[in-house]
């Protein structure tokens, strides 16, 4: 059932009061297995659930008065039925999925519920880019929130974006039907400093009734901190340490801890709970961002779920985490959230709490997914043939374009490089004497150092910026390209060879957007991403096929990284120090200043 | 401060964000105590906690960032600083005072905020009369909420209300700025058996995403109550057992424990908590009814708080029973309920978590009261004159008004009769054999049978209904009168002479309302509640002196109940059963229809 075909409660009333009396019968009851209660922290073995109008009728010992012919009934002996899982904070565009084809992966592992932030298409569509995932989330099975992206530019000033978002912006959101509040406001500097545009939008969002997403991603809790709380945001999931947690909740924020693919934020932080004895009320769990192979092959909050358990975590208590928790947090707590009366009815039978296996997903009353596989449509939108044909970087690309042009006469240059670090999201500002041939600065493969350059995809200036980048490995002639490129979403190219990566950027001109790998002038890999050259409508499976083959063909390309592609993709987030790209240059983000990619003469 | 000076967060941000950074000086700074943190149920020793724009700025170890020339500066040392206490569901008219005058009695014993359902004026005066609470309320120093009443009146067809409250009033409510639900629904049979103009009020209440209230007064947990949650209402207070407790709570309702000064629901009822382990997240107190003389003498939710740790709760759970749990029921858990920032600053100086005396109250960031005195203002609002004269009943009584006239003939009569039953609200439905002198059938002193009279006030029909009561114990010649006769709220007369009956009427249509004892032709005391006949507007303390003498004079007639006052009050409710007697006759409340004051032939 789509999001707009879903009774509200009041429409539904007359239908579930008549079930819950007996006096009509329920279109499903799910019977002897065990009930969890998020609301009181039970399990009430032997209690049933009685479905209408895709929305819970009635829970108790004894709902035979609900049953008749039409009835269909679940026998659940063993099962243990619990409530939808939710995901707090996610970017579908990191799963490379449109959003359809992101529920359908997500739902057999139990996620009903997602709460998003399109903060990606944002900054290459803007305002119309959220409409159409948004407009797109409320066609599906079960429940896609929007969250109104804040931040784009991520950088003002320091890049340039398809689409700068502002506090008009934000009202308008407010007024869909599908916005839940806005995205996290990661312009935390900026709320601190009292930044008018940052309060404005979190106005809009507090005038709306709705809920203002946060993300501190500072070690320091003292007085920035404290300001930036006082500026609004009601949540954050930038935490990782104990500290980090305790202090959210101490300040009335709800503290989200985060599994991602690459995110390992709960472990620290859930000693809150299990070791610190703090209310657990104000603790959600969340995912943040999930690759299409993490989905494919690990789960989602089935995952995060089970991982709370591992660490300590009561089952009932985590399970309040990703399910009533987030519902209270985001306003819903009587729209979903918890097997109770008048909420929609989305629920799972699973045989264990604390490993969590998924068998039947239920959403809004219909059964959608048993034992791995979707048993109903994740209707695709209508996306407009220009998301099909967002990578408008001009001309082609020559081999030129990469040239990086040594000062008049030199033989050899001092450049700037941005040095690639293990494991870690920050970058170091590194420099290399380079030699010049031909008046171009080369790389030096000896000591893991080739180009790296900004193409300029959103308005056609047939920018390209160039500088140079260490720690891949690469080898021999080569390229890799991506217009995924966080958080302006420009294209990235790194390789050896400057006729590489002409050849993988206009590839990805050609395909609509996405990541190739080259190498001796031919494409080793390639994921295409033609939706806003942020994602496929093709489903998850393939996409992480895909995917992975294109991270072996970075190996293959001498690459030794353990996220190699993460790491390219981060390379133009110009507000994690300390050196990056970006369309308006080489950028120095520890004094938020371009600069020039060769060393000043001393 | 009153509600409307109140900045917004929004519109307070700035200045919150600036004093939170340091670079503003705040209002107030409260240091060296122990500040209770109902977020993470701690106690912060030595936390400190910044004021601005009325609102909390900052709450952290250390804020001397935040002080500077002009900040006042509190210490606290050896003190707790709690959040104000909240009353999730009350009814103002109960304390026989104005908005004004009840939160001038409560806030010197820590209530800051009160969610109040005028029902009883709304029965009296309809959408206009909720309206001036409504408006008399925003202007306190302390946070009224107002419930838009659902149930007037409360049994259709049994009794004539002076305003019929429907669907398009709640909706036209929703729109005011202190509405925050629909007040309690207490039709509960039909909303059970799927009333369209009771589900039309909560739909309404929905579609403006507020909280819809409860009241469930039966002991049925069976199809009937399954049925009345389906329907939506968020909480109930009417439970008075452990199991009440919780299958609300399961069912996904909050559960509201009572402690008025006539309901003492709480002890019962905590053990879901304390003894069965029970999430504590969806449990609230409430007082539901206070009297004057409760306010004056014992306190407020204070003493709610109290009685719940003398019932074995943790202090801070059952702070947080008075505080977040309640702010959060009603969408406001980022406006109140916590010391946290952005919040109202709201708070209470206290020596003791578990006897809880109040010291200092401070609300939106004033000091209002001190050691049990207020400190500020708490302005009266505008009463039409209307609203002064609303006893209209027509012509003066006299006694002949109250004969109740034998059948043709008859010597002796078999009549019904109301009989009280001490400490209960229920009714029974008694008969007596009763002389009759001139036609008139005549009371029995002997057998403690009186005479009752229900005199329309609301349209001056001049109607007047008579039967019999039993259970006073009144002597002598005498009579009771009074214009708070719940829930319609026509005038109850109770006396041994017809003469003194229609005294007692003639003298309140003269005041305006009130309750009124006379003795042989002779006042003995005296309420007057010249406000819709409900409400004085005078203190507290002086209401609370003359209700007390009212009920000294109840005694002096020769009444030995407990609660005479009450029993007389409640002699028109004819929702409760046995035997009633409304505007329209004397009501079977068993069989929910009118009835004969003769016992029928056999």
């Amino acid at each position: 059932m789509r999001a707009t075909d879903l009774q509200s409660w009041a429409e539904a009333a007359p239908k579930l009061v008549a079930v819950a009396a007996g006096r009509a019968p329920a279109d499903l009851v799910i019977r002897g297995g065990k009930v969890v209660n998020v609301h009181s922290r039970e399990v009430l073995d032997g209690w049933q659930v009685a479905v209408a109008a895709g929305r819970i009728a009635a829970v108790a010992e004894d709902l035979s008065h609900c049953i008749g012919e039409a009835t269909e009934v679940i026998e659940a002996p063993g099962q243990y039925v619990i409530p939808g899982l939710c995901d707090a904070h996610m970017h579908i565009e990191s799963g490379m999925l449109t959003p359809a084809e992101f529920a359908r992966a997500v739902t057999p592992h139990g996620t009903t519920t997602m709460f998003t932030d399109p903060h990606e298409i944002a900054n290459v569509m803007g305002l119309e880019g959220v409409r159409l995932m948004h407009d797109e989330a409320l066609l599906q099975p079960v429940n896609i929130f929007t969250q109104m992206p804040s931040c784009a530019p991520s950088a003002p000033g320091l890049e340039t974006t398809g689409y700068e978002i502002g506090p008009e912006d934000v009202a308008e959101a407010m007024t869909w039907p599908g916005i839940v509040g806005l995205g996290e406001m990661m312009n935390y500097p900026g709320v601190a400093a009292g930044d008018a545009k940052m309060l404005a939008e979190i106005a809009a969002t507090q005038a709306a009734g709705k809920t203002v997403g946060g993300h501190y991603a500072s070690p320091d809790l003292g007085p920035a901190f404290l300001a930036y709380v006082a500026g609004g945001p009601a949540d954050d999931h930038e935490g990782t340490r104990e500290a980090d947690a305790i202090m959210r909740v101490r300040q009335g924020m709800r503290a989200m801890l985060r599994l991602g693919s690459a995110w390992y934020d709960v472990k620290a932080q859930i000693t809150a709970v299990t070791e610190k004895g703090l209310d657990p009320r104000n603790f959600i769990l969340c995912t943040d961002d999930c690759h299409s192979g993490t989905l494919v092959n690990d789960g989602h909050m089935n995952r995060v779920v089970r991982h709370a358990v591992e660490c300590g975590c009561d089952p009932l208590v985590a399970l309040q985490m990703a399910t009533i928790n987030t519902a209270t947090h985001f306003g819903l707590e009587r729209e979903l959230g918890s097997i109770a009366p008048g909420r929609r009815a989305d629920m799972i039978l699973t045989s264990d709490l604390a490993t969590l296996p998924i068998g039947r997903v239920i959403a809004r009353g219909e059964t959608v997914a048993v034992d791995g596989r979707v048993t109903v449509d994740f209707p695709h939108g209508d996306w407009p043939a220009h998301a099909r044909d967002s990578v408008n970087m001009g001309a082609d690309k020559r081999a030129d374009d990469f040239v990086v042009t040594a000062p008049e006469g030199a033989n050899r240059v001092k450049a700037k490089v941005i040095g690639v670090v293990e494991n870690q999201a920050p970058t170091r500002a590194l420099t290399a004497e380079l030699e010049v041939r031909d008046g171009a600065v080369e790389g030096d493969a000896g000591r893991d150092v080739c180009q790296i350059a900004l193409v300029e995809r959103h308005r056609a200036t047939g920018g390209v910026v160039n500088g140079f980048v260490s720690g891949f490995g690469y080898q021999g002639e080569m390229a890799v390209a991506s217009t995924v490129a966080h958080d302006s979403h420009h294209m990235i190219v790194v390789g050896t060879s400057r006729a590489d990566m002409a050849k993988a950027a206009n590839r990805l001109a050609e395909v609509g957007g996405g990541v190739t790998v080259w190498r001796d002038g031919q494409e080793l890999a390639l994921v295409e991403l033609p939706i806003a050259g942020l994602m496929s409508d093709a489903p998850a499976e393939e996409v992480a096929a895909k995917a992975q083959k294109m991270v072996e063909a970075m190996g293959a390309c001498g690459c030794t990284l353990n996220n190699a592609y993460m790491q390219h993709s981060l390379l133009a987030l110009v507000v994690i120090p300390e050196l990056r790209i970006s369309d308006l240059g080489l950028v120095d983000v520890t004094t938020f200043q371009t600069t020039d990619v060769f060393e000043a003469e001393t």
